[in-house]
């Protein structure tokens, strides 16, 4: 067992009538001047931004919008944050969207603290020492930016997409109405769902197999989430089920299913380049990672694969092969990832197979040159990403 | 399902190493002039607090002590600190001990901080405005004080034990090394382990059924607790079982069990008077209560009771008869409790029969002369806390 951390201040206000206490919420965390940062139409449409800005308004809270924030969030639009939050004198940034939005606003809450450029902190020049202060309304599960220390960039030249960490840019407060999510089509909400069960994954697959409390607790909220993605493609509006996704997205990113272990994020390190490179759904392109991951990682770390098959995945323990029930476990999180419409190769996302070229690029860019190792079940150098990679073609 | 609000803004450090960290923390929380306070002779012979007081000198950090604090806190004591806090002008206290050595803590941090009588806010003539900060250095898992936002105090005089909850009073950080509690006995072991479940369990019987996912990790710990403490009656060195025991004492009582439900305490509340009147140990209080306000409860929320029997003490559920599953787990919790050395009726506490007359004194104190009620599953009044005592006697 690892000796760990745990730190998690962010405020939770969760249920149908959460996004009522915005401005109170802003005033609590001493937002006077605040840039209300989102993405594309989805949270206007929906009436949400307008609710969001009466209701500062209510409290004569003064603020400022900025929209347009894509998904794999880019730094063109975090210096252009920046630049309004200088301008104007800005105290306090409102995210309004999902953890793209979140992110844009982290990354603008570290510049507009620096006077240097912002992505010195992504290219490892300098790390963050102030932030202004965020606050979330959620719209979207599956990133956990709402709760967790993380922020990931890209740079648009060269699409560099990368992560920063620091409890200095988590969120003061985050607000949660599951209603939002209603309106998620079926690819969002399993791409999402899928993004969860990974920031789990990430973690529980550790070298450390003796956290057991954190280990049940893993176990149950994959579970659940399996179940109730299930009931949501059902049906959308199922509260309940909507509400257990959404909770479920934060508590698997604010580090409780990391205390006592160590994470790996190999997947999503190798995912990252497929997103960067073909703008892939970042879910969807987990879903067709993970697998060649795991059966690259199988045949040293089986008796963890065994403990996810029965566990998680419902795989009768067959004790005479752990092999093979290991094998059934991720085969049966492909069956899943199928029901709910995730591929589970790249192949099945890009319509055509992944060349050995693209493969190769990515590969570089994931190691940086062959500089740098990803993951710690077992440290994986360019060689073993190709490895991966070639697997999940 | 029940909107919620979750806020657990404590930095935990947990580990073998995490001791080594008191100062470093001390000082980033704002302390200069620190009240180290400590309970009976535990933390003085086993080294602790010399070694808390010496890693506080080495960083120049000025600090005075005050020990002798009981189980079931006393007031006298809490008044004794406000004194020495003013008078020294302390700005932060360090906590070292469990759950009444924290709770005595938290109390002297809102007294420092009040004009009147700092009592005032456990009857209810006022509510807490301000605390000096407060960090943890625990060593019993149980009560949870060091994530929980409450505070639990006896008055001296009529041995009134009461409780008030604000975030004011939250630990700025808990340190928390396992190894710490080898040493605990058994029965403070499982008195300590009894509190944890409790916690849970008092989260867990809601009138709301639907948070499946905060059901599911209620489950998951509960079972976890039950298979650790019988490894620690085994093995008072097994350092995993300890540091999930730990663990999971904290995150019984930070509110992540209570997310989307409500909390029904009543448990607690009957057997406050119990350990307030008899001098109880707070843990085997609730033991000796629980059953009996099970089997009460037991008719009109069998469904319930049938998922705990099943979910948590792994009973196997005769379709045909929830009742009779719910009964059977109800028995089962009882079995585990008297396998750790637990009692199960006020009789095995005392080793006689608690009089109607006692009865009597312990319902009208718990409802305030029939002022109030308590519970939130059903709301029980003076008349239904003298049937739950007496099938408890």
């Amino acid at each position: 067992m690892k000796d760990f951390n745990y730190y998690s201040p962010t405020q939770v206000v969760f249920g149908r009538q959460s996004e009522e206490k915005v401005a109170e919420l802003v005033k609590k965390y001493g937002g006077t001047k605040v840039l209300v940062h989102y993405g594309g139409g989805s949270a206007k449409k929906s009436g949400l931004l307008d609710k969001m800005l009466r209701l500062l308004d209510e409290k004569g809270i003064s603020h400022i919008e900025l929209g347009g924030v894509v998904p794999n969030p880019l730094l063109s639009m975090v210096y252009k944050g920046i630049d309004l939050c200088r301008k104007e004198g800005v105290d306090f940034i409102l995210a309004v969207g999902g953890g793209s939005v979140i992110d844009s606003s982290k990354a603008i809450a570290y510049g507009a603290c620096y006077d240097g450029d912002v992505w010195d902190f992504w290219n490892g020049k300098s790390t963050p020492q102030a932030a202004l202060p965020i606050g979330a309304v959620l719209t979207i599960p599956a990133a956990g930016s709402e709760m967790s220390d993380s922020c990931v960039i890209t740079k648009d030249e060269g699409l560099l997409k990368r992560g920063v960490n620091s409890d200095l840019c988590r969120c003061r407060f985050a607000i949660m109405n599951p209603e939002r999510t209603f309106t998620l089509p079926p690819y969002q909400t399993a791409a999402g769902a899928t993004d969860i069960m990974m920031h789990t994954m990430e973690r529980y697959f550790s070298r450390h197999q003796d956290m057991t409390l954190t280990d049940a607790i893993a176990e149950a909220l994959l579970r659940t989430v399996m179940n109730c993605t299930l009931d949501v493609m059902h049906d959308p509006e199922d509260y309940r089920a909507r509400a257990q996704i959404m909770w479920a997205g934060s508590l698997s990113h604010n580090n409780l299913t990391e205390c006592g272990l160590e994470k790996d994020f190999a997947t999503h390190r190798l995912e990252h380049e497929l997103s960067a490179l073909f703008g892939v759904t970042h879910g969807a392109g987990l879903a067709a990672i993970w697998p060649s991951w795991a059966r690259y990682m199988l045949p040293r770390h089986t008796s963890r694969f065994v403990r996810f098959a029965v566990n998680v995945m419902g795989v009768e323990n067959d004790f005479t092969s752990p092999e093979q029930t290991a094998e059934k476990g991720i085969q049966a999180f492909e069956t899943f990832m199928h029901r709910i419409g995730m591929p589970i190769t790249m192949k099945e996302i890009m319509g055509r197979e992944v060349t050995d070229e693209e493969i190769e690029i990515m590969a570089d860019k994931c190691s940086r040159a062959g500089s740098i190792t990803i993951g710690s079940l077992e440290k994986l150098s360019k060689k073993e990403m190709i490895e991966i990679y070639r697997l999940a073609k």
